[in-house]
C-alpha cells in the first residue's frame, strides 16, 4: 500500500470548523495524512514554514491566504491544490500553474445549491407565487381571475439564463422535466454545445426581450460589469421576472430599481450591490422585488458537499490519478 | 377514414372559456367533432337533450352538471366521459361505470403543477430561504451564523411524503435530482412499490416524527380527515416544515395554529380550512407560515397541459383506442 499523502487545510479557523469538523477531517484517513490539525490561516508562520516543507496537497477554501512565489518556494514537494470552494482566483497566483501545480475546485459541487434555489424562484416566478401569497391577507380576500395574469403558470414559458456557467449548465439539467422553453446566451457557447445541452442559442438582447424569466449566471468580469445595463433593462417584457444569484456588479442597479418602481417587471435578487443593499435602498420597499441575503451557494449542510468533493479528489491525487474537476489557467478568463 | 367522433362540453362557461379557447378547440378536429359551440352547464335544456342524443364523448371539466341515470338514459351513444380536470367525484355517479361507459381523466396533467410547487418549496424549505429574505430588512442587517440554524441546506435532509398518490409519484420523480432523502406513507404502497419508486416506505409516526419537510398528498377522504392530528402535530421535529398542497381537512388546523405559535416548527399552505383562511384567522400573523391562496394546482396557462390531455384522450376514444389515463370505480375509494 501508498503511504498517505501529506495534506494540510488552509483556510479561515471559522470555515474549517463548518467545512472540516472532525467528522469530516476523519474521512480523509487511511489515504490522506492531515500534517497539522489547526488549518493554517498564513503560510508564515515559523508552524505553517514547517508544514509547507513536507505537504504535497494543499486543501483550501475560504480565508485562504495567498499562494505566490515565496510560499511556493517553501513548499517543494506541493503537488496539488485541491480547493473546497467556488473561485481559486482570490487566492493562487499564476504561479501555481506556471510550477505545474494541480489546481482542482469544488465550483461543481458549489454550483448545486445556486442551481437549486434559482429552479425554486423560476418555478414560483411563473405562477407568480410570491407575488399571491403577498395579496393574500385578512382584508384582500384573494381572486384568482383579478390578481393573477391569465398567462400565470409553468406551461410554455421561456426562461433565458445568461451564461452557460458551471451553474448555468447545472440550471439547465434541473429544468429539463418541466414543460418550459430554455434559451442561453453565452458568446462562448458553440452551436454544438447547444444541441448537446438541448437548449436554443440566442443573443443576450433578443434573450431578454423575449423571455418570462432571465436568470443570470455570468462570472464577475471587468468584461461583465452591468452587462445587464439600463438599454437592456429596457428591453424585458412586462410581467417578466429578473433573478441574480451570480454578483450584483452584472446589473445597472439603479437602472434596475428605476424600471421595477414603474411595477411592470419582478426581481428576484441573492445578490445585489453591495451585496446586501444599503439601509436606504429603494429596493427594500418595492413589493415585487424579493431580497434574499446571498445565501444561495453553499451553506450549513450543503458544505458537507464541498468537503465530499475535496475529501475525494486529495485522495485521488493521493493514489496518482487527475483530478476529476480541475481547474487550467485558460478557464480563469472566463469563469467567475 | 373513419369519420369524427361526436362530441361535446360539459363545463362551466369560464371554465371553459380559460381551458378551451378557439385555439384549443380547433385542435379537435379533424378526428373530433363539437356538437355545439357553448358547453353544456346543464343537462336539462332542449338543446342539451338534442346534443345528448347524438354525443358519444363529453368532454367535461368544473362545474359540469351531474351526470346520473337520467342524462345517461338520454345518451345512448355516449362511451366516453373524458375529464379535463382532477378529480371526478362531483360530476360522476356510479351509474357511469355500471354501464359501461370509459371514464378517463387529466389527474396526471393536473398533478404536474401542484408537484412542481411543491419541490419548489421543498427546496426553499430547507434552506429557509422564505425566512432569510423575511429576516433581510432596512434595519436588520442578517447574520448567517445568527439567523440560521447550522443544518440549514439542500443536502442529506428527510423528505416524507404522505400519500404515494398521483401528485405525490410526481414529487418522487421530481426530487431525483437533490440529495435529499425520501421517505412515504401510504397504507396502499407495497414494498415492491416502494422499491421500483426508489423510496423508503415508512410508518406515518416514524415519518412525521423524522423528516425536516412534510408534504402531504393524501386524498381528502373520511379516514384521511384530520390524518395530521394534534398529537401527529406533537411529533414534528422543532425547525421541521409541514407543506400542504393537498386538503384543508386532513390537518386538525386549530393544533397545527398551536404548534405554529411556539415558533419552533414552519408552514408552507397552499390550503387550509375554509381553503382561504377566514380574515380572523391567527395563521395570517405568523411569520413562520407562508400563505398561498389555493393556487398550486393548474392555471392560467396550466390549463393547456389540461386541455392538451382530455384532445389527446378524445381523439383516442375516437379511433377506438383505449384511454391513457382510464379512472376505474374501484379508484374512487382511495383517490381525490
Amino acid at each position: 500500500m501508498t503511504p498517505p499523502v501529506r495534506a494540510a487545510l488552509a483556510m479561515a479557523p471559522g470555515v474549517a470548523a463548518k467545512i472540516f469538523p472532525a467528522s469530516e477531517r476523519a474521512r480523509l484517513a487511511p489515504e490522506v495524512e492531515l500534517l497539522v490539525s489547526p488549518p493554517l490561516e498564513a503560510f508564515d508562520s515559523a508552524q505553517a514554514r514547517a508544514v509547507l516543507a513536507d505537504v504535497e496537497v494543499l486543501i483550501t477554501s475560504w480565508g485562504c491566504a495567498e499562494i505566490d512565489e515565496e510560499v511556493l518556494d517553501a513548499a517543494p514537494a506541493l503537488r496539488a491544490i485541491v480547493h473546497a470552494g467556488g473561485s481559486v482566483k482570490q487566492h493562487l497566483t499564476d504561479a501555481v500553474w506556471r510550477r505545474g501545480i494541480v489546481v482542482s475546485s469544488a465550483t461543481t459541487a458549489n454550483a448545486v445549491p445556486v442551481a437549486e434555489y434559482t429552479l425554486a424562484m423560476i418555478l414560483l416566478a411563473n405562477k407568480r407565487v410570491l407575488d399571491s401569497s403577498r395579496l393574500l391577507t385578512r382584508t384582500h380576500r384573494f381572486d384568482l381571475d383579478a390578481d393573477l395574469e391569465a398567462d400565470t403558470g409553468n406551461y410554455g414559458k421561456r426562461v433565458g439564463l445568461v451564461g452557460a456557467s458551471t451553474i448555468g449548465r447545472r440550471v439547465i439539467e434541473l429544468l429539463r422535466p418541466f414543460d418550459l422553453e430554455i434559451e442561453v446566451a453565452d458568446p462562448f457557447l458553440t452551436a454544438a454545445e447547444a444541441v448537446a445541452l438541448g437548449v436554443k442559442r440566442s443573443e443576450l438582447d433578443e434573450l431578454i426581450a423575449s423571455s418570462d424569466v432571465i436568470s443570470l449566471h455570468a462570472p464577475a468580469l471587468s468584461q461583465t460589469h452591468h452587462l445587464i445595463d439600463r438599454r437592456r433593462i429596457g428591453l424585458i417584457k412586462p410581467g417578466a421576472t429578473l433573478i441574480n444569484t451570480a454578483r450584483g456588479s452584472l446589473v445597472d442597479q439603479r437602472a434596475l430599481t428605476d424600471r421595477l418602481a414603474t411595477g411592470d417587471i419582478y426581481a428576484i435578487l441573492d445578490v445585489t450591490d453591495p451585496w446586501i443593499p444599503a439601509p436606504g435602498d429603494r429596493l427594500y420597499d418595492l413589493p415585487n422585488v424579493f431580497l434574499t441575503p446571498h445565501i444561495a451557494g453553499s451553506l450549513g449542510t450543503e458544505l458537507q458537499r464541498l468537503a465530499a468533493t475535496a475529501i475525494a479528489e486529495a485522495k485521488r491525487i493521493g493514489a496518482c490519478l487527475p483530478p476529476r474537476h480541475p481547474i487550467v489557467i485558460d478557464d480563469l478568463t472566463r469563469i467567475a
